[in-house]
């Protein structure tokens, strides 16, 4: 169970970490080995979101290796054990996903940060914990109730991505640093138009993203059906016909690529596409505004402005 | 989802709790809200580790209602909404897990408890976490490999429930009373032996217990599979056509009541149910004895031995 963990936590961008360091030195903490264990709670916090995630989509990869559920259903099936590998797996990856849950803020708790800090922050870790949760949640139901309206989709994309990825580890760091809330507050200027430009191109670049690159199968999106920012905007900016052609295919995990080219064609053609850049682009440059005037260390603007570009770079 | 959460929280014998909040009052700490709220703590935990094993197990009902994952699967029926109930219920569920399991320790830093205390228990806490979770993995794997042997199962019972249901729920309590080291090594000659006896009262409860009260239907144990000590002492001390009778038909959900009458009647005629009543017993006397000589309150052992009455008791 621990390799599987392991190899999990050998890849992605370690966006949170990153976030919460620097959330806490641009509030003028310190740099230590303390603030890097208490930021890295947070990727045993994304690896239990993604582990649990993978089981609840069905997903066979993550970052280009088996999902954790598929890695133990194959233990299973190789080790010719008794009754069915797929429920092993489930179980096995629910467990491991607990693991990291609880992992989390016992790296937190054990970073070496003084105590009385690491208790001012506790409660905001908590909210953040519940936000994604309760993001996910409302992501699931979004999903169920087949809702392709924009608005409710970038109100999951607040909670789930926004508050979780950017916002909450920036606050964390800086709750930890003892930061005032003039910080916390252009931190939240930054953050969640940052984080919402983040997960608009989580969102094009699984529709239109090279899986040698994500470690996702090309169209990914598209056969698990999400309806993100760019179905929204295509239900409104396509012609009917154009529109029932992608949401009649959204959702079927045996596309062929053909059928993924012409999607992709309409996503392109009806200016979706287009919209969702442009909003990224706002959304970034409303954060590198923000961020000018922020009461932070100059360092901290600078490496913020940085990470800015690389969320929401294209190739990545 | 908060409805189901508190509906499950609704019903249970809450003995973790009692066990943290009787290990801190015998340690000498003042009752108070707060230790009855960190006591509280542990029955989201446990919802967690409910949940999860529901999901896990596939079972339909958990005290006397729908398990959470069918409650959500009913509401996605029910709703008419897009895509499968049942996947909509599994995420749902496990959601809800992660949820409870992030309010658990939520709960225990918010109970009111004096920080530098509640700081103390922290790892303690992590420790208890981290074994359940590893219990629970290794039961799968027992059972996976069709283990039958005492030992194996004996094994897994000390991580899964011994430790978890008793010895750690009054280490907590005893933390956070900040209790010495002796306190805590009467309260694991207490807990473990008892602890055993608990899971073994569940186990004989899960073949021969009335459905009226344990909220599952009868011989529910029997239908799902589980290789409990009444079943490894069957292997051991049945005739080979009457063990293989027996594990022919266990884990056959679809089980007539006159097979699980033919089951129950091996497992009783063979001795396997008399050698686990006195296990039972002998763990639940241990535990009496040794707490006659712990260095805890007067009233504390009165009700510790009441709770060992309770949680070996032959009805609920």
């Amino acid at each position: 169970m621990i390799e599987t963990i392991s190899q999990l936590m050998s890849g992605g961008k370690r966006l949170r970490p990153a976030f919460a360091y620097w959330g806490y030195l641009g509030a003028g903490g310190d740099d230590s080995r303390s603030i890097v264990r208490a930021a890295t709670s947070l990727e045993f916090l994304q690896a239990c979101a993604l582990i649990h995630d993978d089981v609840m989509d069905g997903s066979d990869t993550r970052r280009g290796l088996p999902a954790t559920h598929r890695f133990f259903e194959a233990l299973h099936t190789e080790s010719a054990w008794l009754g069915s590998a797929e429920n092993f797996g489930l179980g096995a990856a629910i467990l491991a996903g607990d693991l990291c849950l609880s992992w989390a803020d016992e790296l937190l708790f054990a970073s070496g940060l003084a105590a009385d800090k690491v208790l001012e922050a506790k409660p905001l870790y908590d909210i953040m914990r519940t936000e994604l949760m309760a993001g996910q949640y409302l992501d699931l139901l979004e999903q169920a109730k087949a809702s392709a309206h924009v608005d409710s989709i970038r109100n999951v994309i607040k909670y789930k991505s926004a508050k979780y990825t950017i916002e909450r580890p920036l606050h964390l760091g800086a709750k930890l640093a003892g930061a005032s809330d003039e910080v916390l507050a252009a931190y939240s200027a930054y953050g969640l138009p940052l984080g919402e430009a983040f997960q608009l191109r989580d969102d094009v670049l699984g529709v239109f993203g090279d899986a040698e690159i994500t470690g996702k199968p090309a169209g990914d999106d598209l056969r698990e059906g999400k309806r993100t920012a760019l179905i929204g905007y295509t239900v409104e900016l396509a012609s009917e016909s154009d529109a029932d052609f992608v949401l009649s295919h959204l959702g079927n995990p045996h596309l062929s690529r053909e059928t993924i080219d012409a999607m992709r064609a309409i996503i392109t053609a009806c200016g979706a596409l287009d919209r969702v850049e442009s909003m990224i682009s706002s959304g970034r440059e409303l954060a590198l505004f923000s961020l000018e005037s922020a009461p932070i260390t100059d360092e901290a603007k600078h490496v913020l402005a940085n990470l800015a570009m690389a969320a929401t770079d294209r190739k990545a």
